[in-house]
Formats: C-alpha cells, structure tokens, sequence
C-alpha cells in the first residue's frame, strides 16, 4: 500500500524512520508493503531517506489515486482539518498525531471518514507510544465506563517531578525543562494544561460517547502551584500531579476538569514521574487498568502512528466504530457543581475553620507560620465549599487544589 | 449474533453476567445483540437467568448453524482442545480465557482458525481483564520486541506481598491467600509456576513469532523463597516477584524463564501488590510500556472474553494476524547460557567470595549470622556463576535469584 506523510517534523521523520527501519516487520504482519510515496514539508531535508519523496504541493498526494494511507503529524488545525477532511473525501484513510485537530473536529473528521468508508485512527494523540484508545474501545468494550484520569503530558509532570523531589521552584524547573528540550520556548499549551484538555477531551469522547469540546472543560494549569502546597503533598502522604479527569455522574452528565490534584502515594497514577505518561480507566466489569509509558517523542509517537497505519492497511475494506456521538452542550456538568474532595491552604484561625467547615484532616508542616491553617476536606461540591470558606470570618485563601479519592 | 458459553464456571458465568448487563452497550458498540443461545456445563444452575439456555450436549452448539461464536471458558486442554477445533472447523468464531489450551496449542488453533476463516481470540489468557495482547499485535505492531516481563499471577504475587510487607512465612501467606479464596486447595499450578509459564509463552509466541510451549521455558515457582532472602531484598531497595521473563538475545534466540527475581524499587513492576498483575514490555521504538490491572476474577477475565466476542462479531470476514509462528526447538536458549546478574546467600568467607567472583556487591542485614554472605553478582551467565561459586572453599548456597536489571 502507498502512503503519504504531512509534516516531517518530530513525529512525522519518526514515521519515515519506523517505515524505513522496520520495513520487514510491517510487510511480515501485513502480507504487503507501507510504501512511502510522498512527504509533505515546506521545508527541505537534505540526505534525508525520504528526500526524494518530498513535495511542498499537498495537491499531489490527494490527486495520487495510488496513495491510500496518510499519516498526519502536522499539528494544529490549519490546514490539517482541511487536507485531512478532503483526504478522507477522496476515499483515502488517515492516521493523526494531532491531539488538538481530534479534540476540536474529531466527531466530524470521524463521520465523514465513515461516509467515504474509510478509516480515521489516531492512536497516537493521546499518550504517545503508549496504547490507550484501541485497548478503550476495543478490549473493554464490553464495560460500562465510570471514570478515568491521567497524567497525559511529560512537561508539566517533569516540572511537576523537580518540584516535588528537589524543592525547585516552578519557574526554575520550567527553565530546565527548556533546556532539556522537554518543554518549548512558549511553553503556554503545556503548562496551562491546553494539552491535557485535548488529550481528555478526546479520552472522554472515546468513553462516554459523545463529543467533548475543549472549550466545555475547565481547564487550570500548574503555574499556580506554591512550594509551600508541594511541601504540605510530601508531608503528608500525597503527590501533586495536573490531571486529565473525568468520572461518570448519577445523572447521566459526566466532571470532567484538568487541574492539579493531591494524589495520595498508594493510587498507581503517584508513581508516574518525570516525563511519563500514565492513565487510569474505571470499568465497571473489569474495574481499575493502568497504562504507562512514554508519552511523548519521535519515536514512541510514531510507533503509535505506524501500528494505526498497518491496522487501516490490514481493516482496509472495514470501519472502525468508536462511538463517539455528536456534541451535546449539557453533557459536561459545571464543575463548581461536581462532589470532589479538596486541599486548602489558608492564613486564619482554626477554630473558626473547625466551626464553618465541620470535619476536616489538617495537615501538618514542620516550620510552617502559625497562623497557616492546611487542611483536606471531605466530598462536597466546590460551590458549598466555596460558601462555606468565605463564612469564616479573617480567613485568606492561598491554595485550593482537588484531592484525589476512591469513590 | 448467536453465541454460546462452554463452562458455566467462574468466568464462563461472568461472561453471562456481563451479556446480560451490558447488553444496551455491546449492541450500541455492535449495531446488533449477541444473543446467548447455549450455555454447555454439567451442573445445573436452577434460578440462574440463562437457566433455560443449558445444555449437556456439546452437539447441540457444534451443529446448530445460528451459532457463530462461542466463549470457551472450560480450562484445562481436555476436552477444551477437541471442543475448540471442531468448532473452529465448524466455522464459528472461538474466544478463550483458557491459557493452558492457548499455551499448549495456540499455533494449531490458530492455523485451524485461519484454515476455516474464522477468528480464534483469547486475551483474557493473559493478564485476566488488562488489556495485554491485542495492544501488543495491533498498537505496538511497528515494533521489533525486545523483551516482557510481568507478575502474571495474582495469587503468588499476593503470597510474596504479605511474606514482604509482613514477614509471614510462605506456608502461612498460602494458607491466608487459601482463606480468601485467592488460592486453590490445590495451589500447585500457582505457587509452582505453572500458570505463569503458560501465560509467558503466550506472551512470547505473540511476541517473537514462534510457538513457545511451556515445556521450552524453565520455570521455577515462590515455595522455596526463604523470609531470610525477603529481607535481604527488603534492607537493600528490592522487591521480590515471581516473574515470567523473556529477552531476545543477539544470537536471534530468546532468553525465556520464570522465575523469582529481584526486583529494584525503582523498575514499574516493583509497584505491583497483591492480587493485581503487571506486564512491562519494550519494543525498539516506543521503548518501555507496562500494563496493570486485576489479572483474575470472574468480571475482569469474562470482560475481556466479550471484549474479545464483540471483535470477533465485528469483524466477521476478517482474519486477526497474529504472526503466530510454528514451534522451533532450538529457538529458546539453555537459560544457564543466558547473562543475567544473580542475589547470592550463602554461608562462608567473604574474601574467599570476593577472590572467586571478582567484582560484587555485598549486601547487609542486620542481625544476620557473621558467616553469612549475600551480594548481587554483574551479568554473566549462569553456568558461569556456578562455577565460580563451585570452586570457592568451604562455600554453602542457601539462595540464588535472578535480579531484573536494565540490560
């Protein structure tokens, strides 16, 4: 079969190099060839493998009837919603990398691929290398799915990694990512949790079958987190980590928010560090499942890009159904109104905190002000939380983090 | 779809349970219900809702033509490999959790299933409910494997938390985990490996091409672990997990084994307690993947039979590719050829340890015997290591493991 890639950038030469490199093991599993026809770049590569495949006019892969298979890992929405929605038009199957393009269009993109009979995998857009989407829709199909939540982005958790083991500042930790090449110059889709939103949104879509925008979840970054919250997490048996959350509710709506959560030691996700990824899925037959790995790079990225192209290759004459319905506006519940238990740090006095809040943990520090009040709340909405910290009389809220708990 | 279930036993019942409660789901997934039509066992189940769906007869499923798929949830190979050929040869559609049939005649089935066009599917084989195999062939499918290894067995792995977080001695930790249910009144296909190898040559044959059968695989199980040796593990940063292991050698081979390992803290698998199971895997271009969850019990294993029931039904016309290869004698390694760094106790003089084996390191224990010595050798084979502690004077083995190391 005849492929094209769009962008040959990280992920993108990465799928030239597999399909290169282990042309032998995709021919063994498929009976035939991937071979690449066409590399869509505006730049140029000189004495790169593919040099002589590439071409700066996307008009001479969708006009190539020999080329059925196009790998897209350009990122963004523009133009790749347009070549990928005319590329499905023409009877051609796609494989994405592009976390954002399927977070935003993914329901249409995936019925206009089952229009034209096609396929429309993307593997690869959330969690990198690691196999999450097809063991959702594919291996637990037969589960109800109640909840999940993730660490979906390397930056942000080796930020995060450097924060909490080495007392090193958010700003100081974001510059070594930077050095590291782990985070970008402009660093803002990381660390303001953009990233993660999309990655939730497309994991959300898979699981409760219907299309979650961006936009309907809220979204908090870690650039807020103190040292002085991380330290209270360590003191006290929790992590800090920003996850992508979502959980099913008794009425039908879901919560789904990226944010920051305390993680207590004992939940798997706590042991995901530096650049990993890892997810936890909540089915209700086969209960917890964790998946890990790198989620992110050349290599593992494209690794995902290539196992979704030989699947469209070895599929070629049958859909795939992931259930991902149409958006509805209602579906994702404001998250003010969701049962979550919360961290709060403050400056007051502990009685009146005692009076307002009724039974809550405070936590300890060694060193800390005497006047700090830290504490973990049981479950309640962040509304009545929110009323119930502003009755206490000369309190000042200085962190408000959700807490990851068992039910 | 008409269906039917051989074995209304643990997971076979599950299966049941989860056709009956998910329906809604898997026909929403399907566009179409699978209807159970048969359920084979020799028992009566008076109340149970598919009560009037029971039979004696294996004929009655074999010959009815409305029956295109069926569970076979029976264990052991006899008479589940007769049942599952003639299946096969009937052309209907098998799904298995039975991992001695899979282990013991994967490739026959497998070669019968594509004969007669029909799938032959069984990812609850391995790892009970955690998705393991098909991420394996399907997402990890660009990849040349490198090597697995994995807690496979949820009863040892339950024995050997409690003789590492409580020092109980194995006799008694088999007799709690028998008091739970974790474990058979006859507990010997656990406790000596013998589960375990099934599931690592399943494992290893999807892995590495070639049919691996159990008797390829030298396997040893936890009943002779010593508590002396968990608490060398445990004053020293490592756990103790009985593993199925497999590493392809640059000879082309592979180095298969299951065995107790030690296990450093920091490596993915150390996290896994209890019941769950754990499977780390690592491929040449996404590097390392691990996989968690409840790797028995009736809902978790009968999820991922449907699991496998739905794929099976959605795609009818459409042979899976497993690349399931025919056995080959000589493909795995005499695993005393294989390099691995070994834990070491033994009761003699430490500079005579230190003239024989070079460079090692000693580790400590407090409260142990003076002439007590236990260290972690580099990597050399084992017929090597043999000879060397062989030729030490006046040298007594009380314990020898393998340690999981990055190499």
């Amino acid at each position: 079969m005849k492929a094209a890639i769009l962008g040959y950038g990280v992920v993108g030469s990465g799928v030239g190099n597999i399909l290169y490199k282990n042309a032998d093991i995709i021919e063994a599993k498929l009976g035939e060839k991937i071979e690449l026809k066409y590399v869509l770049d505006l730049r140029d590569f000189p004495g790169d493998i593919f040099e002589d495949k590439l071409t700066r006019n996307f008009e001479d892969i969708l006009n190539d009837s020999e080329v059925q298979l196009v790998c897209e890992a350009m990122g963004g929405t523009n133009p790749a919603y347009d070549f990928t929605k005319r590329l499905l038009e023409a009877g051609k199957h796609v494989v994405s990398s592009n976390k954002e393009l399927v977070a935003t269009y993914g329901y249409e993109l995936l019925t206009t691929a089952k229009e034209h009979n096609v396929n429309y995998l993307f593997e690869a857009s959330v969690g990198g290398g690691v196999p999450i989407l097809r063991p959702l829709w594919q291996c637990l199909a037969a589960n109800r799915m109640e909840q999940f939540y993730g660490i979906l982005n390397g930056t942000t958790n080796f930020i995060l990694t450097k924060m909490y083991n080495e007392d090193m500042p958010f700003e100081e930790a974001l510059s070594l990512a930077q050095q590291l090449g782990y985070a970008e110059k402009d660093p803002t889709a990381d660390i303001a949790g953009a990233d993660v939103c999309r990655k939730t949104c497309i994991l959300a879509s898979i699981c409760f079958g219907k299309h979650i925008d961006p936009e309907q979840v809220a979204t908090q970054g870690i650039q807020d987190i103190q040292i002085r919250d991380v330290s209270y997490a360590k003191a006290n048996g929790y992590e800090i980590k920003l996850l992508g959350y979502c959980r099913k509710l008794d009425s039908g709506k879901i919560d789904a928010i990226v944010s920051p959560f305390f993680v207590p030691k004992s939940n798997q996700i706590a042991t995901v560090s530096d650049v990993f990824n890892g997810i936890v899925v909540v089915g209700d037959m086969v209960d917890e499942v964790f998946f890990y790995g790198k989620g992110a790079g050349s290599l593992p990225t494209a690794s995902a890009c290539v196992g979704d192209m030989i699947d469209c290759a070895m599929h070629a004459q049958k859909r795939k159904n992931f259930g991902w319905g149409e958006r509805d506006a209602a579906f994702v519940e404001d998250h003010k109104n969701c049962q979550s238990a919360y961290y709060v740090r403050g400056t007051g006095d502990i009685n009146a905190v005692k009076e307002a809040l009724g039974e809550v943990s405070f936590l300890s520090l060694q060193g800390a002000p005497l006047d700090e009040v830290a504490f973990i709340t049981p479950c309640q909405t962040e509304s009545e939380l929110d009323a119930k910290l502003a009755s206490i009389a000369d309190f000042t809220i200085a962190a408000k983090i959700r807490v990851l708990t068992d039910n």
